[in-house]
């Protein structure tokens, strides 16, 4: 058994675990998470100001009264673009005070569980508190079930099959970049459809992508919608996203 | 809420449940996969002739004596060349059969628990059943832990981060299509590495991802292996993969 590169135990700080949620479903928490959330001295979450957030709502039956909650509140969310200068400026702040934050419990030798939708490594907002504190603290990351994963199991055919090509695209993509990353795969997922549903679902249309495409927002939850592309509402939300199933291919 | 174009209880038939058994920790289950499989009056599960499985073996603690166990025995594994026409057809009838098994079941009005590791959905061997059984009996996909998402979570670095783009290949994939697959990309997967280890390896070092790419076997078990590119071993098993984490690119 080879160790693990990111398991530095030698310290007598705390460790911080980027812990996956998994998509919704509370059900969908794996053991492990839920282990690791019920003996966390400190559990942390990202959410908006006043909120706690969807990871915390998936793991509320997993928390005490002896445990110390410790929500991350992001500055902004809509009220400012995304892309913009000071978006990005306001957000890499929030993301350093918040490193902060948890180096102070870890350096007093306390754990710390960090919350994430899904999977931490998967697009998450964990990995921005982790690549601050990476050498500097011990880390571990529980992986956990994906939307994408969610999404796929409404659906009445395998995302993936045989030797099909799998690509995931964020909904963010230039339009160009998304028809080429279309063009050369044979099943997709489009991730943060939001505000790019117009150009996307063109694109989909376009490459005759369309007739396969499913259109699937907060999978596993009580609000989930599945419905085939033709019936994409109007307007969506950021964390919705669309599904390409695959073939099954051989090679 | 949508009904999922995957749930038909209007019958007295069982229903067929897929249930992802995540990548190896028996940890990694979900609790909704540890409920049903406790739960279900039949459990199947494929494996080779004489064994019994990795996916039963991670489930094993959530097994009682009042339940049936139905493996699934593939009839070949390695004797026979996987891209040949014997292979597929012998294949083909393997899951023809293992069907009808299930369908035995299900017709008499018992709920039967596929097991299959990972995610039922992404290259899982339930597809080929569910595919055969979906149109007759009332199903349910239960989504995992994929193998990727918990070799991710062993590196240094996050898969994919802001707005990158991600590919999953299989390494049976033709070598030039393997490497147009890596040029168009920020971060990837190569799963099923076997075989095709020194041509995998060989386009990456031409593409200069070697520096980047992680090479990792049996994630998340007491036999994991994770190794910097470089240090790949010269033979590798069928269920090895290479994983080139994203850069968090922003678009």
């Amino acid at each position: 058994m080879t160790t693990s590169p990111n398991l530095q135990d030698s310290s007598d700080a705390g460790c911080l675990y980027g812990v996956g949620t998994g998509p919704g479903d509370p059900e969908l928490l794996t053991l492990k998470a839920a282990r690791l959330i019920a003996e966390s001295p400190v559990v942390a979450y990202f959410c908006r100001r006043g909120g706690r957030g969807q990871a915390r709502a998936i793991v509320d039956a997993h928390l005490g009264a002896g445990q110390r909650e410790m929500p991350l509140e992001y500055p902004v969310t809509n009220e400012i673009p995304h892309g913009s200068d000071e978006y990005r400026s306001r957000i890499e702040q929030f993301f350093d005070a918040a490193a902060e934050q948890l180096a102070a419990e870890l350096g007093a030798g306390r754990s710390v569980v960090v919350l994430n939708e899904g999977d931490p490594f998967f697009y998450g907002s964990f990995m921005h508190v982790y690549l601050r504190l990476k050498e500097r603290f011990p880390t571990r990351i529980v992986p956990g079930v994906t939307s994408m994963m969610a999404s796929a199991a409404q659906l009445p055919t395998p995302l993936t099959m045989r030797d099909d090509l799998l690509t995931v695209i964020p909904g963010t993509m230039p339009i160009d970049d998304l028809r080429q990353a279309l063009q050369g795969t044979d099943a997709a997922v489009i991730m943060k459809v939001g505000t790019h549903r117009d150009a996307v679902v063109g694109v989909l249309r376009e490459l005759g992508l369309d007739e396969r495409a499913w259109y699937v927002e907060r999978a596993s939850t009580p609000e989930e919608r599945v419905l085939p592309l033709a019936a994409i509402p109007e307007q969506v939300p950021y964390f919705s996203m669309i599904v390409i199933p695959g073939r099954g291919v051989r090679r």
